[in-house]
């Protein structure tokens, strides 16, 4: 492997890399390195899921997701995932389950998140960083499929989270 | 806006900016810009789902997903998902439904997604591009949730088509 240029970003490392393949060509990749992060789908007694909304500036719009952030070098996921809920939300929750671990675009990026499921909410005051600006919104599962039919939540993340907790909820309960 | 530093790749174009946030302090932003992509959840008669497996550089590791493949410049989506399940697996579709649109990333990437459903599938010879290494394998739905939940199926395009059939056969046929 030879890296042919790259660039580092605030928290990104980008890199174009020429690479030899099992076949014996030679190709062009380019990687952008990521310190990975969690995120996390947490449910009320209600069956509310929680999301956060952010202006999200590569889009340039405006995101509904589920909370979610960076891992901190050497912090373990579930400490972060803690710190993220409580920071963007204001909730501690009870109890933690790790649902997944994915690659969210593993043709350029290392980027992995780690996915929980928080229940036993309560909540405290949300202190996000100084440099984002979070409100959040507590939206019933059902109402949360509708809106990702209607294409108004449209993160890979939250997607995965929502349609989990509905694939739980229709396994335990039926359609 | 500002651009304080920026680098083309081959095909993304990695730029960190200087932004101004809505309550008046500024922000630096690492962006990915990307030409957008499509993902295709095709099912046999049979309900299996097909999925291909390559090698992919960033995270060094092969990986299952859904055959996929970025948009060319003034390509309709649905164009693009016919010719890239064509190359990658071979197969035509009879019958094509878009799902979702979303974002893999929109923290730090514009990149979107056209997620389809393709059924009705009739084999030809797949013609991969030369610099991709590509094997398909068709996987019963319900095997691929158990590849999933063991943690074999990371790719988060991947899970979402995934996760979207289950619903539909959950909300179809019941637990």
């Amino acid at each position: 492997m030879q890296v042919l240029k790259e660039m580092k970003g605030k928290f990104l490392h980008f890199r174009q890399d020429e690479v030899m393949l099992s076949n014996g060509k030679k190709a062009v990749r380019d990687t952008v390195l990521h310190p990975g992060a969690v995120a996390i789908a947490a449910v009320t007694e209600e069956g509310e899921v929680v999301f956060v909304r952010q202006y999200r500036y590569p889009i340039g719009k405006v995101c509904y997701e589920i909370p979610a952030g960076k891992l901190e070098d050497g912090e373990d996921p579930l400490e972060t995932a803690k710190r993220e809920l409580e920071e963007e939300t204001g909730y501690k929750a009870a109890r933690w389950e790790k649902l997944a671990s994915f690659y969210t675009a593993p043709g350029f990026s290392n980027e992995v998140i780690h996915l929980y499921r928080a229940e036993g909410l309560e909540s405290t005051s949300p202190h996000p960083d100084p440099d984002e600006i979070i409100e959040f919104e507590k939206i019933p599962l059902s109402r949360a499929r509708a809106m990702l039919d209607g294409g108004e939540i449209k993160d890979a993340k939250s997607i995965i989270g929502l349609l989990w907790l509905l694939n739980e909820r229709l396994l335990t309960t039926g359609p």
